[in-house]
């Protein structure tokens, strides 16, 4: 424990010299006020520790790390029919392109882009109501962060629903192909207030822990998903976690991850840790510049890499 | 290692129903005439042990698996300059796409593709002739399988360079954006040789060994690239591999690895062990059917994937 | 006179032997019900000479027909700066193709295509109420087919509505782009309603006549748009009109020309005629299938090839 | 024939202002020292007139332009089945682009683009002979422009095969997908020196004039190919003629017209005249600029647009 408290401080420490770089989402008022030198880490073992640097109790917007989540209640859902509307290759290409979706038939490369994140959503709602898959999904990260206190950020989700044309364009397009069942404005509402849920780093490290332990909470030993689906998920974070940028995130960290543009990014060492890294600035493929850094260096210094 | 051998023969077992499933590379004639029934596995570990079922023995037309190969030469030799004329993304298209190819100005989206391979292929020639550079590749996968019979197929070899118009077509291509260094012919020359070499299973799990122990031989101790780079190429392997495929066989199999269309494919599991599996029956992605089905059971029954 | 009415009673004998061919559109009941053998030929030359055949006096509903119209109310109203907002290149693509709405950042291809012909509607909305836009297009049609009975077919429109999801990516998409200024609902309510429109083949051939005409209405007298803009109209009709078979349209009928999916076109002969043909079976790429057959033979009997 | 002489008089004046403009081709030498100033304009009617201002009397490379007459050879010899090899669609995309040709399937999509007229010279070189094919060619021009002292520029032909290597990928591109039957270097070697052929403004009007009188040399009365022909050639040239700037075109000159990268256009007014300019400079698309701009003020002052 000690050894991971270095670590994790002298990460932070060689962080010192890059925050403030890269491009903090603008897109909504809420994101574009966020002061870009933030940062902060959060690690949790499968064994019980837990280490922290820079504000990781500070609170942002997930964003696209919702979509693990989202994928790993659809899979509990659906099973492998869940493949049947959503592939799981890389798409090479950014996480909001609809370019793909026209040439393979409404089929979303993988859950982990905006199109293929919809789809889940969908099969989430399922007939019902918005506001239950909402409360749904908002309970499940309550319960995996063992933390009741966790909020959705109104502001983020209503800012969300009157710019998000582009996410409007990829739901009524997966609609035109018969993969969106539900209304597209319900699908929609439900998936930007998933974006909108407010957590820390501590938290979601927390959440993310049965990721790295076989789909089993390590604390609470609460079985999350089985040993076969956490696999797969992680698998796909590796190849697709960070869009059109998931090969070099690959070679840099070897680490399953997911990035939001929120600027969090949320990091599984198999059968070790769930980590979690928070920092606003984006590179030009929308994830986070200095988070990134911080898990190089600490893969680096832990020596988790998968690979 | 009596436990390794009755994974190895379950998996052999457990494949009888599917040989011969998939369609066998018919593109030249030394590659259509092969039986489609064929199968083999071997393993071998890092701390010596082998194992292996069917005809281990047997040699095939390892094609891109020779990828693997040449990119570890390539990165000995440039370092981390090689990544500004070869991507490490993975492409979401075809082994052989040109598309990509001219919407990024020439530089191929990854090594493991035919572009990304030409051009690797390009900087270890350098300037100097096709035959001390296939003599260079053919000499270190000797080294590598620790056999020195290992030989190349001329049959295959000219019948690569005779149909090959699709490989030329991305060769021209990549010279008309300046990145192609070496006269057209030359380097497809060495490629369509080093794609043409022969080896068994049992060769390919041994040269693929210093993969899975960070870059040194286990058994000669023998360094052949840093652990670091070893860490990109098993991670461009996992992302990458298996064409547009990749995000399948990560999700199934959660190894690194490439296939060939010979029907080979080469996996690592990282400080455990390499695998190589030849099954001639491709699926529609060109990767080997019932190799993948093979890997797919023996990480099951080794719990082997780093996910 | 007599010559004419020859030609035209001609080519509908001609044409009878292939009425029924082609696959009336689908994807609406109003249009799905309509019979596929129906069959109309209307001509109407500048010196006020007229000459039909089949049911020329049958409505239909125009479709993408109304483009062409609302062009010429953009063009009128906007002049040249229209094209900072839609290019006027063919799209080599299908009309409603979104990807290269994406490669070049939210400027539709055309005017013809969908995507162009919503910017182009919501040049004409302004701001201001759908029901204004409706009203003022369809008092346009009424007034260039000298037809005050020219009415909105409410199925038509409603359905479109309802089933639109292509088209509402489309609208989106453009929005996230910013070349969208109006709210997405109240542009594509005007556009839903255009295509509703209902004319007969009479009525539209004689809309069309200022096309013929130098922008100016040969009977009444009337100036609709100046000599300029009606050869930039006619040229787009000729690249552009039938989406990405409009380069074979050019071949065979050489005649600037636009059609709908409700199985009308409409074909301009500079200095001479406009004709306008029907028959509701469409080929694969959406056109009139006996009516572009109609219209090569009328144009190899009178000449009236542009080349 | 005053008029006409006032009419290309005021022509020339007007682009007084505009020469030097746009980018002289600069891949190869021949090309690149070429002064951009250049200007010159030959009009040729098909009762006999002419008109000339500028350098008509200055040789040029006709690069491009060269296509439209191998495609008059091309379709004499096939006819018909000629469109089963290449398409008559614009391509909406760049003279070179690789792109469409994999998603069609190695038919590129009209003949006027690169990979087209590689395809329309294939069938010419038919099995036989690149230097018999040359002449035969070079023979075609010489007749067309009634002047035997046309010849290659050798200089401009071997620089075109030493830097060709976008057109040896297109070249392999097609034949690996059967759709070029010669040998990859003789289909190039015609190719290359086609484009080589030198003429002035005043020869190739002269040459074009057939298709401006129904596929008849006006003057000689010789039949130069049908009327069906010709119609099909100006059609095609008129949506494809200028690669991705062909709408443009058509908009603002409104006659079919065909563009080589060596600055020279050739416009046909059916029925009434052929036209070429030349102008070095060249816009952001390949064609020449101040030759569209004196194309478009010739059109305005005779008034021979086709719309």
């Amino acid at each position: 424990m000690e050894y991971l408290n270095d670590i994790v401080a002298t990460v932070r420490r060689d962080m010192e010299a890059h925050l403030g770089r890269g491009k903090v989402a603008d897109y909504i008022p809420a994101l574009a006020r966020i002061d870009p030198k933030n940062f902060a880490i959060a690690v949790a073992t499968c064994n019980g520790q837990t280490a922290e640097a820079g504000g990781a109790h500070l609170p942002f917007s997930i964003q696209s790390i919702s979509k693990v989540f989202t994928l790993t209640l659809a899979l509990n859902k659906l099973g492998a029919t869940l493949w049947e509307r959503v592939g799981r290759e890389p798409s090479g290409s950014r996480f909001n392109s609809i370019v793909q979706l026209e040439a393979e038939k409404g089929i979303p490369r993988n859950p982990l882009i905006n199109a293929g994140a919809v789809v889940v959503t969908d099969t989430l709602l399922d007939g019902g109501e918005a506001g239950a898959t909402i409360l749904e999904i908002l309970n499940f990260m309550r319960r995996l962060a063992d933390d009741a206190a966790i909020v959705i950020d109104e502001e983020v989700a209503q800012s969300e629903a009157q710019t998000g044309f582009r996410n409007a364009s990829l739901a009524n397009f997966l609609r035109a192909f018969g993969n969106l069942k539900g209304p597209v404005n319900e699908v929609l509402k439900v998936y930007f207030n998933q974006c909108a849920i407010r957590m820390n780093c501590r938290q979601l490290a927390r959440a993310g822990l049965f990721l790295a332990n076989g789909g089993q909470d390590p604390l609470h030993h609460a079985r999350v998903t089985t040993p076969f689906r956490t696999r797969r998920i992680n698998a796909v974070m590796m190849t697709c976690g960070h869009y059109d940028a998931s090969g070099d995130f690959a070679c840099r960290v070897g680490l399953p991850g997911k990035s939001g543009v929120g600027g969090g990014i949320l990091a599984i060492a198999p059968r070790k840790a769930s980590v979690c890294v928070w920092s606003p600035g984006l590179n030009a493929q929308g994830n986070s510049l200095v988070g990134a850094m911080a898990l190089e260096r600490l893969a680096s210094l832990t020596g988790w890499s998968v690979f």
